[in-house]
């Protein structure tokens, strides 16, 4: 039998593109055609024309974002540039649609500048109702990101940053609600420090977790050594490994409740589980090839494990927040997706499943469960009407 | 009964977009997904990196555009912003599925700078096979589709230009095989000196037209008045009027077979249309309100009347053009719209029209002849193939 690279190959070629534009306006008679098109159309350009946010009435811009990326970290395969970009574009795309009932269309662009990637996002803007951002190389994206929530007033949300971290808060919350452990109690080892790492971080971080220990490549992040960080790991380094320890990988296992891998292959192995405090929580998230294999961690006496695969128990997959996020976000006309939103959607995602459900092959929903965007953007849109009421 | 503003109004709100983006692919299984999106898709990625062209296979790139505008010259509403202009790209975007086949998005711009839409286009043009520039003021219009396509490898076709000048110069092909005239030996009239004005006074010449009198508001473009021009007056200029004739409209009309409009109202009148040359050919095309009403040409004696409208026999509507074109620029992967594709094409559509069939209320298709696309979108082929064998 063809392996799944071959068979996507093939799926892809009589595809020609995952995606098809199509009309939800008749147009088969000139009475039918001057409602949709001249001269009936001006009618919608000139009250739009009168008061910009109609266009949430009269166009797709309530219901349709962009999904953008410059192709420059593209799955594990890298650098790999805007027109190799593209199927993943069109197939995240398609999960927008087929989970969250939103509108979505690929953009690829051809430069890696980042001002230029600010610029002609803010440019093309008006014709979205929001934009998430794909696949845009660590540390670039975080700054692209702060500046266009900063800068546009519809929701931007860079899905490499905060899908997995939401999703992975969710299984965390359900596996210290299994372990009977407290999060102010538990200590995490993060490994990957980039856009995703950064992210998760700052969850834990919400969530009220103790002590973390963030490992780059090079070793453990000190605030000592904040000098030789990018943005993105001064941030970190800020708020982990509070007694500043030079400590390695090995070591902080042996002091850690939890481990988070967002790296790469083989960072850690079946000696370093068993050397973790009462009921280890595993998430090694890498792919295709995880921090440590589901079975090895398993062999490690892990309490609850869990991987990026669909092929293992408790997949965090990313599928489960952002098809809900901004389904939420565009119902409620939310201008950013904000921190609470984010938090809001990973409490939602682990209270999908009901405490007799619960067990540790069990902390996460499947991402065919029907019922989470939905439950997610209830969430969002009940955050989002708070915080208006606050302001 | 409601006015066509009212029932657009309220069909606008009911549709909420005309636009729906829809997955061609199933993903209803883990193992559909896996094809679609993760792990599968880098597949057809990796084969991309490797070569670009292959977005053309596996993506939607071969059979997509982009409908781009500013809102700066949206309709005959003028400069009423991109969220503004939104429905028009989307009416427009419907059009091209409907009538070619070929997915389109819109999109509208924050930016009216000649050099940032470049730039912003420039960047996101990997996306699409083809861009399609609408309702840009001009002259900056003739600028930047000039600029994008000397500088991409896509077609980029300003429809405002040469969408209207593409399907008149069909309609005046046949009407001068009805009247019995040469192209090479009639005079034309051409009101308007924008962008669509002037596509037409090139399509003319092409034609072998003998003189054209072109006006803008203040009057004949003269080539010894040059240096009052803008740089597409002054393309104009050096074109037409070609005995440097200080001349009114009034007396141009008397040495004229034809008068174009695509300008404003009531411009000319009845008793022009008499004075002109034998069997006169009059199109009018400001919508709505045409240069002369097609009932006072016909008074005046028109030989052929037509209007941009539907509720007048000869619509010279550009559906007529756009759809088929593009449709055959993206099957024969050509780089560019060329003027033999565009002259092939109104070519196209004025044989469409059989001799026995040919009479002067039906010298140009209707909008809903299936046949059309088709039709213009094989001669496109044909040229291209052509061309490419000479290269």
């Amino acid at each position: 039998m063809k392996d799944v690279y071959e068979r996507a190959l093939e799926a892809h070629r009589n595809w020609k593109g995952k995606l098809s534009v199509e009309s939800k306006a008749k147009i088969d008679s000139k009475e039918e055609l001057g409602l949709a098109y001249t001269p009936g159309v001006a009618q919608p350009c000139r009250e739009i024309a009168k008061d910009r946010d109609l266009a949430y009435e009269y166009t797709w811009k309530g219901n349709s974002i962009a999904v953008i990326s410059d192709g420059s970290a593209v799955l594990g395969l890298g650098d790999i540039g805007p027109e190799a970009a593209l199927p993943v574009m069109e197939g995240k795309s398609i999960l927008f649609k087929k989970f969250g009932g939103v509108n979505a269309v690929p953009i690829v662009l051809n430069t890696k500048n980042t001002e230029e990637i600010i610029q002609t996002i803010k440019n093309i803007a008006p014709t979205y109702g929001g934009i998430n951002l794909e696949d845009i190389s660590a540390p670039r994206c975080v700054e692209i990101e702060r500046r266009l929530i900063e800068e546009l007033d519809i929701p931007v949300f860079h899905d490499d940053q905060h899908g997995t971290a939401i999703v992975v808060t969710a299984a965390l919350i359900n596996s210290l609600k299994l372990a009977g452990k407290d999060a102010k109690d538990v200590t995490v080892v993060v490994s990957g420090t980039g856009a995703a790492g950064s992210s998760i971080i700052n969850m834990m971080k919400r969530l009220g977790v103790y002590n973390i220990y963030a490992f780059n490549r090079k070793g453990v992040l000190r605030r000592s050594e904040i000098a030789f960080y990018n943005f993105v790991e001064k941030e970190i380094a800020e708020i982990t490994n509070i007694e500043d320890e030079d400590i390695t990988i090995s070591e902080a296992m042996t002091k850690a409740d939890v481990f988070i891998g967002v790296s790469g292959p083989n960072v850690i192995n079946a000696e370093m589980v068993r050397s973790m405090k009462s009921k280890p929580i595993v998430f090694a998230m890498a792919n295709p090839e995880p921090e440590i294999p589901y079975e090895e961690a398993i062999k490690g006496g892990a309490f609850v494990a869990g991987t990026g695969r669909s092929d293992f128990p408790n997949q965090v997959n990313n599928v489960l927040a952002f098809p809900g996020l901004f389904k939420g976000a565009l119902q409620a006309r939310a201008k950013k997706i904000t921190e609470e939103m984010k938090m809001a959607a990973a409490v939602g995602i682990a209270n999908l499943i009901s405490e007799d459900e619960l067990n540790p092959e069990y902390v996460i929903p499947s991402v065919f469960d029907e019922r989470v965007a939905d439950f997610v953007a209830k969430e969002v849109i009940r955050v989002s009407e708070l915080e208006n009421g606050r302001n």
